[in-house]
Order: C-alpha cells, then sequence, then structure tokens
C-alpha cells in the first residue's frame, strides 16, 4: 500500500523488505473503508479549522483504518476522491506518521536528538518534529500509555500557537499548514493513574468509535479475508454475540481484526470451528469458563 | 503572530514551517485579550519591582493569552500600547520564553548542558538562561508537574538576589534587568503529592484567574472562532450551564478554547450539535452519563 | 543442531566453541518432534495468511521445540517434510531468531542502537529488525514479561500493515515475505499487573499446549535422554503423579525437560530414586512437605 | 550586591546581564541585617573553631540573609565591622558558594565531574570542592531534601577530618583554613521520611530562628521595599495576625518577603488591600475559607 | 590457591597483590573437601550429561567450597584424583568462574559491553561470555538475588540448545564443550518476591546442601583455623547447640565459617569465650536476648 | 594529622588546602585514643589472622577513630608502639582507606570505572580496588545504607579467598597481604528492609562500642576541646543525663563528638548554657519537648 520511495532492497533471493523515510510514507491506495457516521466530514472540518482530534474506541474496531483513509483522502483534490470506491487513484496521498506511545516513550524520541557522528554532533529530527515539518498528519496512538512529558510536549502544538519548543537546539518550531495531530486512546483502559489530564483534553475534539454493524462488518471480513460472503456473515453474527458476553468475565469484545484472522484461517482449509477457536475463544481469553461460553457460541453458529 | 526572525523554510512546495531562537520569539502584533479586573495594573507592577508572579486557574481559561498580551505589552512604550485595541502595533514584544513544566524535565533541561560538537564540548544554554539573559519574560507552565530539583533551582531566582547557579559551569548568572519569571497552576489539579512547598509559594505574588463572564466569553469566542455573534452567545450560554455540572461529575467546567473550537467547526458547515457534541461533550468525558446530561443542554440550547 | 554457518572457533586444545550471526541461525537437522492436535496446520495457514501467533502453556511443555520444528519445517519444500520423521534432510532451515523477553528489554535491544566505531557511528540492527529484514520467525519467548514499550513496538507489525518503525534512524520498514511474529506466554503466572493487554491479544491467533500424553512423553524421554525404554515409561507414570499434586502446594507440575535430566543421570548409573530426587523433587520445590510428597511417589514407582 | 569580577556582559542595548565564577562570588557592600539575640557571637564562635553550623526556621524569616550578612562580616577586620552599620565598607566579603538542596543533587553536582574536551577529558571542580579549597562559606539550602549519598558525603568534612573525598580522581582533599558548612532546614517540613539522620545531625551545633519581632520586622519591611513607615507598620500588624491563623488550616506562617512584596506593590500605587490579597492571601493559600480569613484580617487593618 | 598465571605484581616492597585474567583462573591445589554424601558422583554425571546444577543451602555451610573442589577435580584425569585427598596433584584444575549475583547485575555484566578504545569501539566479553567460550564451570551465587533480565538470560543456555545470545553483537554462542551453570541460593531467604521462577527452576537439578555432621565440621574446624583438636571439637559442639537456637529467635544457624574464625583468635591466644563473643555471638545477631542466649552456651562449653 | 605526601596546594595567599592520593593518605600522628577494653587486642589478632571485622555502635561513639588508631598502630613496628601515648612517633602509619556508603554508591564507585582521556579510555581505580592492591585497612561506613550490589561486591574478599572481581576489564584479584576490610553500622538504626544480611554478617567477626564511661569522656572533652578539666567533667555529667532520656522521646544519645563541640564554644568564650544549648539541645532534637527536658538538665548542672 504505502509508496515505497526508497526503493525495495532485495537481501537474499527468498526474502525483500522495504525501507522508507518516515516522512516520505503515504498512502497511495486507497483504504478500505466504510464510513459509518458523518466521520469523515466533522475530521475534514477539523482539518481545515487545524484542530487537534481525539479519537475513542475499542481495541481493532478501525481508528487505525479510518486515520489511513483520512491521510489518503486528505492527500489529493476532492474531485478525485469523490468518484467513488476501489479506483485506481493518481497522485500521492498526505505524508502520515504514526507513532505507537508507550510509558517509556521519551520527549527526545518524538523530538529528536543530538548523534554523534564523526567529528560532529549531529541532529536527527524525531517523527513529531518530522510531522510538523512536512505538514503531515501525525498519529499518536494509545496516547494514554504516554508518560506525562510527551503528553505536555503536544500541549503548545495544539492551541493557536501550533508551535513545538525543540529545547536541545534552542529553538521553536511553528508547524507548517497541513500539520494535524491525532491521538487515540481505548476509554475502557482508563484508569484513575493513566487518566488523560483535563488540561491535555481540553485541547481536543473528540469522536467515539464504535464496532461496525453486523452487515457493514460482515462486507469488511468478507473484503479482506477472502472469506466467502456465508461464512464472514456467519463471523459478524458470532462477533456480536460474543461482544454481548462482555458483562460476563469478558474483558472487550471481539475485534474486527480478529474476525478477519478467523477467515483467513478458513479459506486457508482449517474448519470454521478450530479458525475461531484460535482466533477468537483462544485469543480472547486464558479464563476456561469464558472460552467455553465462547465456544458454545461458536458451536451453536457453526454447527 | 511571531517575528519570523530567522527565516521561514521552505520544505516542499506544499508545506513551510518556521524556526525561531528562542529568546528571539516575541509577539509583534497585539493579541487579542480583554481584561476582566485590575489584572494588567498589578502585573505591570510587580514586573517593575521584579517580583515573580504565579497565576492560578483552571485549563484553558486565559492565562497564556494574558502572558503573551503582557509580553507584547511590556515590551513597548506606554504609549504605543494606550492607543487601544486592535491597532497594527510598531516596534516589536518583548521577548517570551515558554517552558511546558513536566515530571521529567530536569534542572539541565532549564539551565543548558554541554554537547559534544567535533573537537570540544559546546556549552549550550537552556531557555531559562537564555531568558536570564535576554532579560525576557520566562513563563513556566503547570509548575507543580515539575520535580523537586527544577522547582528549588528557581528559588536564587525569586528572592532578592535573582541569580541563577550554572553549576556545570562552576558559575552564576545575574538576571538582566527585564527578566520577570511568571509560573502558573491550576488549584482544582493539587494533591498532597502534587503541592506547591510553602518554601516555593512564598517567592510569588498569585493572581486568580477564572472562565470570563458570559458576555465577555461571547465576544472572546465570536472574535477568535469567526462564528456568528448568535451561536457565540448560545456557546457562551452552554458554557456556563456545563460550568454547573461540575458538581454532578465533571471533572472540570469546559474551557473557552473548546467552546472556540465549536465555533470553528459550526463555521465549516458542520451543525451547531454535532459541533458541540464532538468539541464539548465527548471532548470533557468519557462517562456516558456525564455526555448525557452534556448532551440534554446542547440540545436545548441549540433546538 | 544449528549450521555453524560462521565456522568452529577452537580457543584451546581443550574446548571450542560456535558463533553465529543472528539471522543465519537455521535449524537444518530436523528436530525431534511429536505433534499432539493440529497444532502443524494452524500454524502453517497462519505462516501463509501472515497471520501472528501467540502459543500459550506450562514450562517446559515443548513450545520452543515446536517453533524450532515449524522453522525447520517451514523452510524446505512440502515434498521433502512429508517424507517422514527422522530422516538426514536436505537444505536448509527457515532462519529462527528467539528472544527471551524480560522487564528490562528496551525497544533498543529489539530494534537496534548506535554504536561509535571510530569516526563514525555505525547503526546495528537488533534481533527483531534483522527477523524483519531477513523474513525470519521471530520468536519471542515470555512475552508478558516484556515492557510495555517492547510490547507496543509490535503493534504495527503484527496488523496488516507490517510495519517496524526504526525512530532513531527515522525510518519504517516493511517486513519481508517470510516474516512472523510468535510470542508464548504461561497463563499460569498471569497476574493483574502482568497480564496481556487485550490491544496486544487481538493482534494473535492463539494455540494452547499442554503436557503430551503418557505414552508420547515416554517415547520422548526415551528418545532425548537415551535411557531405556522401561525407565522412560516410569517417569511418565511418575511425571503423571505428580502433575495431580498440583491442587496440593505444587506451584506448577514437572516438565518434560525434567524428566529427560532424570534419565540422563539414569544412563550415567545414578540409582533411578536419586535421580528423580535431585531433577525432580528437588528441583521443583523447596517445601519440605512438598518435596516429601513427591518422594513418595518416586519410592511407590521405583521400587 | 556581589562583585562583578568577571565583568558584566551586554547581550543587547536593553538588557544585561553578569555572570561570576562560584568562588568570587563576595557580598562586598554590608547585607541589611538586624540581629534577634546573640546569633552573630555563637556563629563567629563556631567559624574560628571550625565547627559546622545548622539553621533551622521557617520559610523567609532570614536565614540567607544572616548567612550572607556573616560572609560579609566574617571577610573584613574586626575593627572595620565593629564601625556600624550602613557604612560604605572598604575591602571584600568571605566568598558565600550557595547550594540550593534537592532530591536529584547527586554527588558529582557537590565534587565535581570529567568533562570531555577536545582530546582531553577534563576535570571540572563543583561548588562543595571549590568551597573546600577556596576556604569559602558554603550554605547548603534546605538540606533534608537531599539525596542520602550527598548527606553521607558531607560526614567527613563536618568531623574532626575536614576531608573531602574525591573519589572520581581517588583523592582526598583537607580543607582550606576558612572553609565552614552551613546548612539550614526547616522543622516544620520534617517528614519520617525526610527527617535528618542522628548520624548526620550530630556533627552540626545548631541554631534557630523565627520571624522578627514585630517592630524589627517592620524597620525591615520599610528597609527593603521602600513602602512608608505607617504601612510598614500595618504590614507588621497583618503578618503577626496572620501567623496565629497557622492553628485554623494555614500551612506556614506568612514570610518577611511576602511582607516585603507587599510592600512594594503598594509603592507602584497599588491600593494596600489589593496589594496584601496578592501578597498575602493568594500567595499563602488556595483554600477559599483560609483566603477568606486572611482577607477578612487585611480588610480589618487596611480600613 | 589460584594459580597465578599473570604473575605477582609488587606494588610496594611491604605489599603485593595477584592479577588473573578471568578465564585463567584455576584451581590447581585440591581443595580440603570433605564429602557427606553423594554429591560428587550426581555433579560429575550431570557434568558429563551437561545438565546445569543448583545448589540450595544456607549461608557458609560450603557450596562454594564444593564447586571449588569439583572444578579442582573435574580438571585433571580421573586416575590422578582417585589417588587420594592432600596429595600435592598435578596438572591444573578447569577454569572456573564466580559471579555474585545482586540486583542491579545486568546482562550486560554478564555478557559484555562495548568500550570506546582510542579510535574505536572494543568489545569486552563479560565473565559468562568468557564461561561459555573457555568451556568453564560458571557459578552464580545467590541467584534469587538477580534482576529478571539476568535470570531469563540463563534459559537458552540451560536447555538442549546451550546458546548464549550475545544481542548487542547480533551474535549467538553456542557454549563449549566443557561449559556448566552452576547456580546457589539459600531457600531460608526466598520471599514471594524473590523466589525462582518455574521457568528456571525447571532448568536445573538441585542439590540440596546442610551444615557439616558434628564430627566432620570439628575435623574441618581444626584443619582451616589451625586451632587445637579439643578446642575444635568444642567449637563443633557449640555450632550444634546455636543452630538449635533457630527456632528461638535466630535468623540463621551459625556458619562453619565464622567457627573457623573463632578458632583462628583462640589460636592468637584470644580467649575461647572472648573469641566466640566476637566470633559468633556479636556476629550472629544485634538482639541482646539472642546474645545472651548464645554468651549462656559459650560459658557452659568453655567453662 | 595525615601526611601531606603530595604537597600542600596554596591556592591565594588567605587560604591552602591539601590533596592525596587516596592510598597515600596513612596516620602518621598518634591519634588520641583511650582504649575501653580488650578492643586493641581482638582486632590485632583479626588483622593478622585476615579476619574481617564489623564495629557495631551508636553515631559519634568513637569507632572513626578507632580505626584511626588502628592504622597507626599497626602500621608501625610493634616495639615502637609499646612505649606509651602521646609520643612523637617515627615512621609512618598503615594507608586508611575510609569510604562512607550511602544507597546510591555503586560498584563502579568502589571497584573503579573506564574514564574517555584524549584518544584512550584509562582505567581508574576506585577505592576499595586502590586498598586491595596497597594492602590497606579499608573502612567502609555505615555498611547497611549501602545497596545491595556493593554489599555482594565484598564477598568474595571476605572469605578463605580474598578476591575482588573486576568484572569490567575481565580480571580478578586476589589482596595484597596488609588489606583488612573494616565495616561499620549502628545497630539502632536497623530496619526490616536495612538489615545487614546473614550471608554478609556471617563473613566478620563483630565489636560493639558503647559511649565512653565518665571519665573518660571527660578526658577525652578536655584533650579534644580545650576547655577546662571541670567544665569538660560537667560536660560529661550532661551526657550521662541525657542518654538517659532516650527512652523519653530522644531518638540517640548525644555523642562525645557534640560535646567537644560545646567545649569548643565555652573556649571561645560562649556561656556554657548557651554552648550546651547550641551543641547539644538544638543540634539533638527539634521536638520543643524534648529540647525543653534537655536545657532542664543543663540548667541544673551549669547553674
Amino acid at each position: 500500500m504505502p509508496k515505497k520511495s526508497s526503493g525495495s532492497v532485495a537481501d537474499t533471493n527468498r526474502a525483500s523488505y522495504s525501507e522508507y523515510e518516515v516522512e516520505e510514507f503515504t498512502i497511495d491506495e486507497e483504504p478500505y473503508y466504510l464510513p459509518i457516521q458523518d466521520e469523515i466530514e466533522v475530521f475534514t472540518a477539523a482539518y481545515e479549522q487545524k484542530i487537534p482530534v481525539l479519537l475513542k474506541g475499542p481495541t481493532g474496531c478501525g481508528k487505525t483504518r479510518f486515520v489511513e483513509y483520512m491521510a489518503w483522502r486528505l492527500g489529493r483534490p476532492m474531485s478525485t476522491v469523490r468518484k467513488g470506491n476501489n479506483q485506481e487513484s493518481d497522485g500521492e496521498g498526505k505524508p502520515l506518521i504514526t507513532i505507537a506511545s508507550h510509558e517509556d516513550l521519551t520527549a527526545s524520541d518524538l523530538v529528536g536528538r543530538f548523534l554523534l557522528d564523526g567529528e560532529e554532533t549531529r541532529w536527527v529530527d524525531g517523527p513529531l518534529t518530522r510531522a510538523v515539518k512536512a505538514g503531515a498528519i501525525c498519529y499518536l496512538d494509545e496516547v494514554v500509555e504516554a508518560r506525562k512529558d510527551t503528553t505536555v510536549l503536544i500541549h503548545p502544538l495544539t492551541d493557536h500557537r501550533r508551535l513545538l519548543p525543540v529545547e536541545k537546539r534552542g529553538q521553536i518550531l511553528e508547524a507548517a499548514d497541513g500539520f494535524l495531530l491525532v491521538i487515540s486512546y481505548n476509554p475502557g483502559y482508563q484508569s484513575a493513574l493513566k487518566d488523560l489530564k483535563q488540561s491535555t483534553r481540553q485541547r481536543f475534539i473528540a469522536m467515539e468509535f464504535e464496532y461496525p454493524p453486523r452487515e457493514q462488518e460482515a462486507a469488511i471480513v468478507h473484503q479482506e479475508s477472502g472469506v466467502d460472503q456465508n461464512s464472514a456473515d456467519l463471523l459478524a453474527r458470532l462477533a456480536e454475540k460474543v461482544r454481548n458476553l462482555k458483562e460476563h468475565g469478558l474483558q472487550e469484545g471481539v475485534s474486527t481484526r480478529l474476525l478477519i484472522y478467523a477467515g483467513n484461517l478458513i479459506s486457508k482449509g482449517i474448519s470454521p470451528r478450530r479458525a475461531c477457536e484460535a482466533a477468537v475463544a483462544q485469543a480472547l481469553s486464558d479464563d476456561p469458563s469464558v472460552q467455553r461460553s465462547i465456544n458454545e457460541i461458536i458451536t451453536s453458529i457453526f454447527e
């Protein structure tokens, strides 16, 4: 999907990987995305008004895919976009820089650091600085995991100033026009300890995501896993029932991604029951009684 | 708004960012600021008497904007300032160096550090040292988040000595005349753990900020977001009602900034209800019952 | 077992060790592995669909051996594999890079770091980066021990993107075709603190392992330790009984590995009772009453 | 007040700061200090007997000023000193090196460290080492905040040995004659966690400081803030009453420093009530009921 | 005892120390060791089968001495060894590398690190890597003290793979033939926090050590301290009685080592009672009542 | 007192300090020491038998002075020593290396580290390594404060092996003949957290120190402070009474050192009551009621 701008590197005659500069990573083919509500319009308005965006929602419900879709869409003229889905699109997407937050992510990891290089120290921009300079979308995933210094770092970037202090160089950057900060988190995980502070929250508009409705989810599973439409329907039905177990000891509902895995295994000839046991029951829980409940649902659907 | 003193750097033909030396960042155009009380007079007296200032108040109530306004105002002859608002002002503002505190901000981050550069180590002044040397306003945001070493570091700067020890160089700096330290924090966040020690507090005069009164807030929202006056009035009314929810599970009142976001979205054609849901209800809370209460207020105002 | 691709290094005339580049470590001789269920088929399907795999199970039940077997098997044409076990196989296995997780494993340990080398800093790829480039199987053992930054690092590698951000170089890698991430953990150890987050879990299909059934275990012990078939049978019987003690103060059942140790000692002339005391009773527990229970079982079996 | 021994550096045409080597910082003009008891005699005796001194007392009661005064006084012949206050004194004071303790102050921060400088590593003495070598007064402020390694480091300096081990250089320094270690802390802050250990305490004689009596405090406020004598009297009366609130929720009494701030604001034309609200009520507390009590006292005094 | 392979270095004319390369440290003279059970046979079998060994037992009961003895014994032909004790043995012992575990021991401390050396970084093998390459016995003392990363590091070394990943160099080492990992710990210290995980335990056979029986202990004390046989007998009797106090407030029994110290002091003319007070009563406890009980035993034995 | 072996360095014309290499610091003049019991004989026997020594006792009771005395005494022929006290002794003492333990003391601080020096890294021995090589007495003060890695580091130095592993250099040192490790701690401080582990304790003989009896203490105070004999007697009487307060809220008894301070102040003309208030009452406690009790004793003695 991404543009292999820096070329593809063949390592041996049996494996090859691709290598990109962070800010040259663009989504050039339209990602498969089924809109649920008016999320595309609201996101577009925020982008045009330079308002940072917070995406909330459970694991694997499509937040990352949505950001990829918007990066693709915002990178090209509206006329092109409106032509419809599944087209071979011309031109390239907007650069999208994704950063997975974690509790050890330091300010330097985001902004950059000095590296010793021969006879001089060379400054290397971090991904956030690259996004600020390139006018890219910067997607900071699972932001509640980040340390406070990371969270505070984005404050001047998220009010009217749009400034990034690069303290180690004694500089201040004013973000390029197209820059947009998008963060996400899963409200289900929030604890007193890892809450997003109000002084951070109140710098974003927020959009809530949920699992797609059954028919849409079946369409997604069919499209993404290559499984036949009937099995995709059954998998979407399974998801609905498993998500209802959430009140009965299941920590979180099954994600669309796991349904696609199940579809993938079925396509390769694994029996539906075994595929769902591995991709759903065993993947979701280690608790034998929860696994048993899920397996009963699997059996009832794939008799 | 800031002077692009080091020039603007065009990276590609579609995005461009600006880069400033920290101590050359001045506010050259008058920031939009509506005074509430005598805060401008008290701040001016403290500045002239070289008394450090502590600003207290909730998230997004205008503390940062006030400091920007004062930096602009104190940088030019009083005669120029008195001419009134909205003028195209001549000359430049006072340098303003803003530092966002966080629990991992080290003394070195403020004072400076040695960097290896080719055949020698080069000292790079940190933002506090730059402010001390340039006679700038140094604004240390959310100071209770700082580690104790940072807090203690400012002690000799905030009594009659106005000294900054630069221990790694074995030096002591006496601040230039125009230097003023301003710190801020949100008393609503204070816990036993993160209280400002008396030995620190008693080095500052303190000024309390609140959300602006409704009419002033409507004027601000109208001015800043570009939304029509009527919607701005309704948004200010919304703010008043939402802030009254604070006793009913809402952690903190809605900030003026979020009202401006809502206005921004409305200007782009998003319906007022949807705009307020994203910019107010979803932004403020993850608690469905709190969201419901806010949405009811939204519906009642934007029928 | 591994190919001594970089040659064997003779240090003195009495000892010699072997040294491999991480990504050249392949399993070239077929590991002894007795399949229990359809684990080979499911793993193969996941590999072909590029779905990451999570292996669950107790200590020493054969998870590592299974991964070694699959690395050997997936590295050669199916026709060769189907010929049966114990053959002298031609060609080489798939590269297998094993990483033992622990709570101090940093992102740099996995991705790589800059090393100062004479007049320049040289980048050295970490084992995960090597696996991504070489299209190897990367086996991350006891993953719940890892720090959050490590766990989060693998997120973009485990969805449809298959990307590894190399932040210190400002690069993104897209994994080579044969790359597969396999992680393992022991659900018996899981505590609230060290649970695998749902956002991580839901990126893997999961397979559960148990100790092998008695007859299979006896075959394994006989094969691996060189002890006679009768003693191997008795050791497998012992294992079964000791595992039943798990409800009576024993923290975890005896592993197949310890049975092999016991067999090893017996082959060297140590009496079966003494061998089992050292390899089973003393190895499993420091609690005298648990040791006594185990020793009673040992006495009853090896009268 | 300090000797600008290394010259004054003009940065721009509107601001200039001064820069001193740590050990060249002397108090050359007599600091304004009103003795309360026999503290000057006891300190002088301790200095002559090389006994380390511990100063106890609340925030802003004059401990730092006392040390500055003693540094000025001990640096010149007694005959000169006895001539009385407010004179233009000849000669220079004793070097005074002040170190603000905090919980991240390392032994290296005090003793010194190696810095890479071109082709060699250069040792840079820390402030304590400089004081030991220069025979200066070393004032370690708020010593209970220091880490244990810092506290232990001063042990051999504070018994008959007067030794400073410089472990990184494999050296031991014996202090120059005039060296004196002075530490301070606020007993009101002491908790079980941050108590000064007996093995440290019993290396110092201790002197207790209190706020000055009302008349003396009025004299100080008048002298230091430039406010008229009548307002200074009222401010001292205010202080007395506010300090009596300490049992009613106020964490610590108002410091003389804050009274001077209030005087400063009054001199600039801010009304006494507003000045006291900012410099006393708001500065001391965030608790509305405590603020109300203080404001009532302010109103009753400045009717 | 050890071979002074790298020569002895005379520093001044009154003191001289010896310096060895870690992997050249061999036990060349037979250590004095009295076998209690079949520990020599079991250890020898484990060594021949390449099974890692765990030694359990209280402080100072002879675990270290046993490992030294085995290193001496396994380093020479069996025929030589069988000739009996106390002989002047020919040839050299097996290299023995001892590592004292502690909670700050890092993986780098064991495996090695890069050191900057002039114009290049030079890799320096850690003690574990040296043992792996030299085919030495590596004795990891008090292993429960080690951090998890250290403990996990030895996992691939302790199963059939015998591999040591050297991640910083991107290499894997396969251990030389004579390599054996021996770990020890004291079960009496084990707490929930510092337990050896089952996944680690089940990689070792385990042998339990106790204090030697009275007659053997007397022989050891006589031999090692040079005290006469009668005093040695009395010291062994004392040990027996003191160990019975363990249920009455004594944390751990007296070690054979302390008895040897007492013997040492007696040989130098200190009275037996005083010697035992210093080497046993005061050494074991600070609790006056425990000391009193021990002193009563001392008095009753050395009347 | 110490030999100024590396010369005395005159910095300015009013202050001069001395600088020694750690291992050249010897006690050349006999320290004033009054033996209480047979501590000199027991220590001498331990030294000759190479047994490490643990000194227990309260703050300031003379442990450090005793070690200094023994270092002086063991450095010269017995015939010289026996001639009596207060003589001008010929020759030099034994090198004495004192290390103050604290919770951040690392193994590198003791053993040594690599320093970058121009084109090469240079190894610098730490104080423990210097002691091991020079055959010095190494005095590790307040050892319970040390981190576990420091404590464990001394294990191989304190059994029959007398080895110091220098892991960063891959070396092992065998201590020179005169090397002796002496550690001290204050049992009164011991908590469950900071207890000396049995595996460490049982490597030392232990000697308990107490405050000296009244007459001896008076003699010491008279000798050391220069106060007249009568005042010295009264100070010793004061000490006795204050120490009896220990059950009534006083954390620890007054040290001989503080009595000497009081004597010092009295010699300089401070009144005995004021001297004792500063050196005893205020120094010992911040608790007003404890201070009052002490002051009552002071008043009753110095009426």
